[in-house]
């Protein structure tokens, strides 16, 4: 299982992710699920995946190969974040249907993506690729997406993620969010990847890489729990406790 | 779909649920889910219901009609709670039985409870019982139990609830975890019933039905918000934040 989530706020972008990898419960791995595409001053693009390892591994290699190459479509030549995702939506959807047609046992092949950024001097973007080669970008209202194990960490950023949140709560609420997911499933785990992209950078933003026993994710984490036990005392008493 | 709670602290129990059931999503009824059987000053016991209400529905009515009749099983003569929630996972068992023995479509007649509460001089307790007809109870570190749409509501009783947590304050993490739930799945919806026992009380407890415009749930809801933000805020900074 995975979590990503990335999130558009008026002061930039928010992209983080999970690094843990599993085929049963005794086949875990770690792989970063974050990838960058940066040509700075120029564009900051970011894909985050989810699902089959070995179709978002051939997504990626081919995304570079095709940069590398210079091919007609690529993600360094996209004119916008909405045809950019339309090509990887195309790549993963090809890559999907290569895998099923040469599998014997109906094995599920499918991958998500979180895709987004900013070219130019265009306004940042961020889209959710399904395994069926659409997308959606995220809502006026709740301007975050997530993929992947979603639940636990939805709650938090239904409350707090508006646009005009401040880029750096975002983080912090990603983080959180992140932080409740990885204590409830087994199957998403550190270490955990956050970019911080500030609009109009066009650069590799603020980058960190937390591992299990990083002091900062566990000062997070503390702090987190004491915040919530004062958020509970501070909830209205029963009609009955004020006799 | 239904979320039900059941928290077993040094004080006392909680238990918590909605009232929403579904066939459909255009096919949406009310129901409480909370069956109270009282004694007072002899024993207080609490069942939630999730699942097929037509199994739910008939396992009420058995156990009613069994205190009725004075059967040589029933909720009223049980020697202690594992031998009640056995009685009640007999029932559930054998009313699915009848239902798939008669039906002819794979229809799906599971129903889940959380069975607790106090007899005489016992320790409160509280079980999970399995439409399979076994049980378990809560665990130690984690003094809590949930059937139905159990994600969305299960960080904040994760992070908050021990066996020492003080009874009222055990309530309130309930309502805000059923509150998380009611907002992110639409199947879950109010009347929520809270009902708080003190250990050793052998009565009625403090019972509670919010609707949704229920002024007390509302301010629960926005003190919660903002304590949330309050809680973000207090987070440690980012290290490029603090140059």
């Amino acid at each position: 299982m995975t979590y990503c989530i990335a999130i558009n706020t008026d002061e930039g972008l928010v992209f983080c992710s999970d690094s843990r990898t599993n085929a049963g419960f005794d086949n875990i791995s770690i792989y970063s699920k974050m990838h960058t595409f940066v040509w700075p001053g120029e564009r900051t693009l970011v894909l985050l995946s989810a699902g089959n390892l070995a179709t978002t591994q051939a997504v990626v290699k081919k995304i570079w190969s095709d940069i590398e190459n210079s091919a007609a479509v690529n993600l360094q030549s996209s004119p916008d974040i909405r045809s950019a995702a339309d090509y990887i939506a195309s790549i993963s959807a090809g890559v999907q249907k290569q895998h099923v047609e040469r599998d014997t046992s109906s094995t599920n092949f499918e991958a998500t993506f979180i895709f987004g950024g900013q070219i130019g001097t265009d306004k940042p973007e961020i889209m959710l690729i399904y395994p069926q080669g659409n997308f959606i970008h995220e809502s006026e209202e709740h301007p975050f997406l997530q993929i992947g194990e979603v639940k636990y960490g939805k709650p938090i950023l239904d409350r707090i993620i508006k646009r005009s949140t401040p880029l750096t709560q975002a983080a912090r609420c990603a983080l959180v969010s992140m932080n409740s997911t990885t204590r409830s499933n087994l199957t998403v785990g550190a270490p955990i990847d956050l970019m911080i992209y500030s609009k109009g950078a066009l650069d590799f933003g603020q980058r960190m890489s937390l591992t299990e026993n990083d002091p900062f994710a566990k000062q997070m984490s503390e702090y987190w729990n004491q915040g919530l036990v004062q958020a509970l005392d501070s909830l209205p008493r029963f009609p009955w406790e004020l006799n």
